[in-house]
């Protein structure tokens, strides 16, 4: 991506968030695996909702970018909802694990970074 | 999906908005590659990102209800904001082209599904 | 999908080959979830893992046929591969539990109508 | 991503392809848009049907991957194919344009990257 930059008009606001969408996306979907193999609320149908939702809406909030689409913003608002939902579930869930500690970080840069895109389009 | 009924606890609303979702997921991806043959105006950038706009967000709102997210009212009502768009787009460039007419009632009728799912969840 | 055949030149192999793969990632996305609430060697990482694979397998492989791409063989082979594995993981987890009897008959069907498509490419 | 590696063993060869692989498909989505402001062969079915692909299984292939599917090879072996279609596509249709070298350089490093681990695994 950072080739991308230099022939598009793309803001770098907005190649941040897209980049902060694919590591949430990534991290989201490493860490669903890792909370199955520790089993336990870890495997609760409520936290891997939370993961798988977060990793789908960062990958769809990225594709709008990426495109160039006029509701970019509106997806960015729903991505920053499940970041923030998925952050909540790592912090209850994780304890001290540190993927999960990880995970939330991730969550929570992501959602800075899709409300700051939301807000800018409003 | 008429199978998955029986078995599960899904209303038949949300089984029927599923439905409509990637119905219109499917025509609005067959319609992108009709319009690219078509060229000039169907082939425009405005037009295909409307098209794929459309066709992620049915994607992503069929995959939020099919994991019974508790988010799911949330991606419904971007995708209905993307159908509605869509829909828009069809009419506006599509004239009397008969698979335009088709993506455009594809859209209205998944819009319609989105907008009652999301409108149930506030 | 239904209306889409009349405007189009996709054959009925193809249209029947879509809607097999659109159900079998509904009914592997809705087992998922189901799975999780059975806990046990059903929230496995193993077979959330074949689930998973599947889903995402059958989402590719439609999108491939309805783009009419040329590698739409070579997408089903994946997909075909992806089903076989995870009829196995359902049938050997699953028991005599009814949604897993489902699930791995959808993948079955599927499988078999993938096989098809990447053959006739051959 | 890079923090993920210190807390899983993927081994530092699927992280670099993982990489190459949202890489690529970022790249690809950017350029399809592109390639539709510019018309002509650039927006040809042909050719936005090989970004497209190419988009598509870069995401599948990294998401088995970053899921640790026993598949992750079949998956990256699809998209190593994918990937040099569009290569193809791009040298063929870009001419000297930058943004056309680019996708067709994210394409290639992709590919090698992907045929590495489908190698690995056979």
């Amino acid at each position: 991506m950072a080739h991308t930059a230099s022939h598009t008009t793309m803001s770098r606001d907005m190649e941040q968030c897209i980049q902060e969408c694919l590591n949430c996306y990534s991290v989201c979907t490493v860490t669903a695996g890792h909370c199955l193999d520790l089993g336990g609320p870890h495997a609760s149908r409520q936290h891997q909702t939370a993961l798988l939702d977060c990793a789908r809406a960062c990958q769809t909030s990225a594709d709008f970018m990426l495109r160039g689409s006029p509701m970019h913003a509106r997806a960015c608002a729903l991505c920053a909802e499940a970041c923030r939902a998925c952050e909540q579930s790592c912090r209850s869930v994780g304890g001290s694990d540190p993927m999960m500690q990880q995970c939330a970080e991730a969550c929570r840069r992501c959602a800075e970074s899709c409300e700051r895109m939301a807000a800018m389009a409003a």
